[in-house]
């Protein structure tokens, strides 16, 4: 299984985060783009995902919905931005608990020898944002979904 | 006339604008917000401004187009977040010419004694990005665009 590289450089406020997954980068760009194939893989494995909408398109919309045990919801959405393709695409990202806290997420896929890393670049509105993610247990967040991604990828694409 | 005063500190990918303007707040948020009075002053003089939609909304989208007099087209639009108010709205920008490269911007407007300072935090995907932003040429555009809006604001609230 791959690492999730997370880098938060001092002073700066952006977060890069590297993972290779062991597939074409077609299918994994359907897999952060599809809602059937996003349910099951992104966020942490304790809530419900459901997705509300996601409009792949420049000035389409995203929002989903993460649900625990008690009935909670947590929503999140943004708007893309740019052409997107898995060459690259831009997102906004906004939490709905703290309105007009908005962070600018870039993703590319790399595709080597079968394997597909994704690269994804986010820029937050001050460092204090950016470090508040950092300690909120984003890494943890995002490997935990990325390990979900792997048997998902996995499951559509057996490896010989 | 005030003075506009632009921060772009080193090893930060932000640019920072202070203005003030002599009316009240609400007046100069109707001027940042409402298309007849955004193409009276937004951008350089050179250009006719020609807004295409401006919907001011958690979500909504805005869109304007700058034409010359050889009939060159240049637009740049973008998507509203938080809930836009005097208080403070977050928008993204994206100049059409390179689709992806995105800015995200926070506007803040305070009132004291009559006078309204316009508070702007920008942040770009890079350094870079943000550096090209300063050279080419942004301070003048605003600038020029700022001594249009103080005299549509004089026109709008005549001072004794």
């Amino acid at each position: 299984m791959s690492e999730t590289r997370i880098q938060a450089p001092d002073g700066v406020p952006f977060i890069d985060v590297t993972r290779e997954f062991v597939a074409p980068r077609n299918l994994v760009f359907r897999a952060f783009t599809e809602p059937d194939l996003l349910v099951q893989w992104l966020g942490p494995a304790k809530y419900e995902m459901v997705v509300d909408t996601y409009d792949v398109r420049a000035g389409g919309s995203w929002r989903y919905v993460h649900r625990d045990g008690q009935g909670n919801e947590f929503g999140f959405h943004g708007v893309f931005h740019g052409d997107p393709s898995p060459d690259s695409w831009v997102q906004t990202f906004e939490f709905e608990g703290a309105p007009g806290h908005v962070a600018l997420d870039q993703l590319r896929l790399v595709e080597v020898d079968g394997r597909t890393t994704v690269l994804t670049h986010s820029v937050y509105q001050s460092l204090e944002a950016r470090d508040a993610m950092v300690a909120g247990g984003m890494a943890q967040g995002m490997d935990s979904g990325f390990r979900r991604l792997d048997a998902l990828l996995g499951r559509l694409v057996p490896v010989a």
